[in-house]
Formats: structure tokens, sequence, C-alpha cells
């Protein structure tokens, strides 16, 4: 839940859209909805072989490690937020196998308020459609993510990796795993 | 899709918060998040016996059928505006089991542009997870309702029942009973 | 996966039917459809409050924790294997809410090789569709089960009772709490 | 449900394994393990654009069509079967994308005694897990299959496709386009 940068950048704006301070009152009246990736390296089988997890710096200096998210966007289709959110994180030939289903594994419901559920995003009230996606081509972090690894489903569940992920990401990742069945 | 009702009634509004029309600019602006729910009877075994539909008349005085349908508002979890709008439209001892999982059986994306996808709604972007949900309660139609049926799956999927659908919860409904293995 | 005492007693075996000889060769021949059921308590907004464990002796005295599972017999219906186990292990007013899909929250691949998956089956090759079953009615340990414990999704997932389960039936409880958003 | 040829060539036949006539008699006593696929073409975003079918004749010398369906062997995961089924039925370099989780879009119950449920195999009782599965590949239909027909989802629901589909996998399939969210 970090694309601050993600503001919208229509091209045209019909009169009567939100502007920017439009937008940000939305996210103090409105569930905002948002698309989860987790990127993996699959088998020939289909087997979960790695996880790829974003590395950055959050505002405050601290390092932590991301998935794949972002914001649907006006008049745009869930399966192609993910796959404009994916080239944003992962460049433009990650080659992504977006599922044909939109059934997400789960949904994660990010809220202000910490403890209402597992997931917390300070900024806003963010429901996200979850989706495991393979990943076939070469993977390079874009923007302001330092670092793409690859881990193994186990390094990824582990508490060392879960400590680094904000706002129940690491929750998210795990809960992926199991509908996988890469849990540990 | 029809909850036009469904304004925010929040007792109190933070500084900041959307007024009536930020919330109709939003609606211009962003894709608002909506639950359906599939209202259903089931036998001992869980299998699908029933689907209740609302019978309605549309604002241009034509009789339609629909779903449970209505917006997720701000700080509300997805179970929870299930469970609302299902009292919201079924009364208030429905008694609706509403699903242990937040994963849905599908999305349905309602476009303002029809065609893009299968769904359409006028007034705005819709993305609604969507649910089968037994009840085994009494219930009633209530607010602008006329009448609830009940339909024997093979008759919720007819021809004649379809046509009486709005805005794609035709197919949202025959996607239900595919889902549960009960479509003719 | 304790279901021992699970043999066929038709009521009428057609000639040509597998003897108990032919059952036991199956068992080393095919692999077997069985499922598995996780009880859980709901509150009214189905959220998971409690997951009911059964408590065991195995045959060589250890005591065990065991999730609701057993063979689905030729000619029944998954959703009827389920109601039965259920019955047959909570007693026969546990009122269990089959759900009305039959699609599994996952697919439990019991081994008689450990390591091929996470599940394992000394005596058999066992295939279980999973899926998470709220009880409302009043519910009794039967036949060979000592006790039924209710524990909430956190003490289920512990270490603590996660070692006392067997042959991945831990890892599938945690792949449930998982699905419905309850894993720690 | 066509996979006659599909009886098991297992290299070695360990003492007590099941004999041809032991699996014919556990035809008759077990329900067996199938999987069903749905090969699919999907665009950049996922999105399902064609359905694959196969052309085949029946003993009866009727023309029919159907989806790539086998059974699970012993000691065979069930994507490993997914994918023996899809090269045997669509050739080495089909490329299929088997999904990374193991839970099934539906549980298809094929009984031998029609009317049960929607799906009828009169040789068996098999119970199979169907999955959607996107194929990238050159695909040539192998063995007792004429051909492979790629159609769109519109046509592959069409009643004229349908009739010529057996035991429910017609059913299947529609189940299949509405988990896509592809049904007409």
């Amino acid at each position: 839940m970090t694309d601050t940068a993600d503001l919208p950048r229509e091209p045209e704006r019909p009169s009567g859209w939100l502007s920017p301070e439009g937008i940000a009152a939305a996210r103090r009246s409105l569930p905002l909805l948002y698309v989860d990736a987790v990127p993996v390296r699959v088998d020939d089988s289909g087997d979960v072989v790695g996880v790829g997890l974003l590395l950055r710096v959050t505002p405050e200096g601290v390092m932590s490690r991301a998935l794949v998210s972002g914001r649907v966007m006006y008049h745009e289709r869930v399966r192609d937020a993910l796959l404009r959110h994916i080239e944003k994180d992962l460049g433009p030939v990650a080659l992504p196998q977006v599922p044909p289903t939109p059934q997400p594994f789960t949904v994660a419901e990010y809220f202000p308020t910490p403890g209402v559920t597992p997931y917390h995003d300070p900024r806003q009230h963010a429901v996200s459609l979850a989706y495991v996606v393979p990943v076939t081509g070469d993977c390079r972090p874009q923007q302001d993510a330092l670092d793409l690894a690859w881990l193994t489903p186990e390094e990824a569940c582990s508490e060392q990796v879960q400590v680094e992920m904000n706002g129940g990401q690491g929750l998210l990742l795990r809960q992926a795993m199991a509908h996988v069945g890469r849990m540990p």
C-alpha cells in the first residue's frame, strides 16, 4: 500500500471529476479499491518456487519489503489495473500471467484504524483484491524500489522477512502461500 | 445496483469528508466498492434449492428483478456491508449465513459505458464483490421492493426471469448458480 | 485421516464390488477420495471465532488433535460425505452448514511417501477436498474421540496445538484460517 | 470422461496392487479421482479469448466434443496429472500454464446413475477436479482425437456446441466460462 505516487494522471478530466483535493477528501470518505499482486515464479507443473518482493525505503527511512500494490482507477478493469501495477513495479518485460478468473484468493481490507482487520493503512480505507501472478520474464524494480528479491516460499514466510513487511502485507503473503499450498 | 437511497448517513462527519456533492463527484472519478448478495435457500446438505429475487419498479416504471446489492461504506467491513444490505432488503429476521471467507465467487465490474464488461451501471463505475448467502429466517421485502420471490435455480436462470434483470445481474445470478453447481 | 473404521458398510454389495481385501488393495493402487472439514463457530457477520478440534489417542498411545475427515463412498455425493463425517464425529445435532458450493478452499494430497507434498498418510494415497464448515448446534465427540475442544483461531494456529496434529492436518488448519482471514 | 486407454502403466507393480480386473472392480466400488482441464487462450490481460475443444468419435460412431480429462494415478500429484493429460491430448508443445493453486473452480461428480448430479459417466463414479488452463504453445490433437477446435467463449456456450458434449461436460464448460467472467 505504498503507491503514494499513484495519483490520477488521466489525460482528460471531464467537468465534475475530483480534483487532487477531492481525491484526498475521498480517501477520508470512501473505501478505495486496490489490487495486491504476489509475483511468483512457477515450475513446469505450476508449483510456486519463488516469490518476488520489492525492497523499498519508507518515508521514515526504514527498509521494508512489499508486494505489488496499487489503486484501481476510474473506468479501469481490475485485470488492467493488475497489469499496470505489475509493469509499474517490475518493468515492461516481466511477462505476467494475469489469472483468467476475477475471483481473488482473498480480499484484504486495510483500515485506517489499526485492529479492525489484520491490515492497516494509516492514509485511508483501502479494500484490495489479492491475486497470485506468475511472471516469466525479466523483472527489474522500477521507480522507488531499490531491489526485487526472489525468495523461496519458506524464506518469504520466515519471521525475518515478515517483520520487514508493513500494514499486514506479511500476512497477505502467507495467505497467498497457503492458497498455493506452499505455506511452511 | 439500485441503492440510490444508500447515501452516507454517518452520524458525524469529520472535516475534510465528502459532502453529498463530493460523493456525486466521486461517482464520476473513482470506482465505488459494492457487494452483491445472492440470497438462497439450501437443504440439509447445503444444496441450493431456492433463489430469492427482489421485485422492484424502476424509475421508468418497468418491473424488474434484482439481487441484494449496495455500497460498502467508509470504515465498514465487507461482511458487515453484506449483512447491512441483506437486512435492509430482506428484513431483520432473514438470518443470513454470511460466508466465513472473504473470497467472493466473482467480482462484477459495473461500468458506466456499456460493453466494457458484461455489467453496466449508467450512474457510476462500481466494482462489486459477489457472494452466495444462505438465509434461513423469515424474509420480507423492505423499502422500495414490492415483493421477494423464491424461485428454483432453473426458474431463476430461465430466459423469462433473466430479461427482467438489469445491468448484468442476470448474468451474475447465473454465475452464482454455476458456482454452486446448480446452473441448468 | 483417521477413519480406520470407515470401511464400506453398504447394505447390499453387487457382484463385482470390492471385498475388504479389494479395498485394501485399492489403497495401494489408487488415490482415494476424502473430505476434510474444519468445524468452526462464527459470529453474526460470519467471522470465525472458534475452531473445533477432536482429541484422539493414536494406536501408538499418543494424544493427537484432528479435523473431521473421512472417505467419500461409492455413489455418495461430496456434500453428503461431508455431512456424514461431521455427524459421525460431532454427533447428530451439530447442525452443520455445509457450503453451497462444491469448490473446496484447497485440495490436500496425502501421500504414503513423506515429502512429496506437505501431507502424509502412511496407509494410502488420499486426496482430500477441504472445506470450512460452520456448526451451530450442540457438538459431542463420538466414537473414538475423547473430546472436542473449541479453540480460537490464534490458539489453533499456535505451535503448541500444531505439534499435536498429524499428517499435515496442522498445515491444513492454518490454510483454512488463512482462507477465512483469521490466520494470526 | 473418455480416457478408456488410460489404464495404469506403472513400470513396477508391488505385490498387492490391483490387477486390471481389480481396477475394473474398483470402478464399481470406489469413486475414482479425475481432473478436467478447460484449455483456453488468453490475451495480455488474462482475459479468455478462446476455448479449445477436442473432437472425437464415440464408440457408437457419434461425433462429440470434449474437454481434456483423465484419471489421477496412484502416487501422482493432481498438478502432474493435469500436465500429463494436457500433454496426452494437446501434444508436447502446448505449453500449459497449470494454475499455481490446487483450488479447482468446481468439482464435477460424474455418477453412473443419471440424475443424481448434472454429470454422468455410465462406466463409473468419477469425481473430477476442474481447472481452467491457459495454453500458449502449439496444440495438436493426439491419439483418438480427430481435431482440436478453438472457439470463442460465446461459441463454446452456444446450443449447437453444447449438444455435442457428453456427460455434463457442456455444463462444466459453461461453469468454467462463468468462473472466468466470459459466460454469454
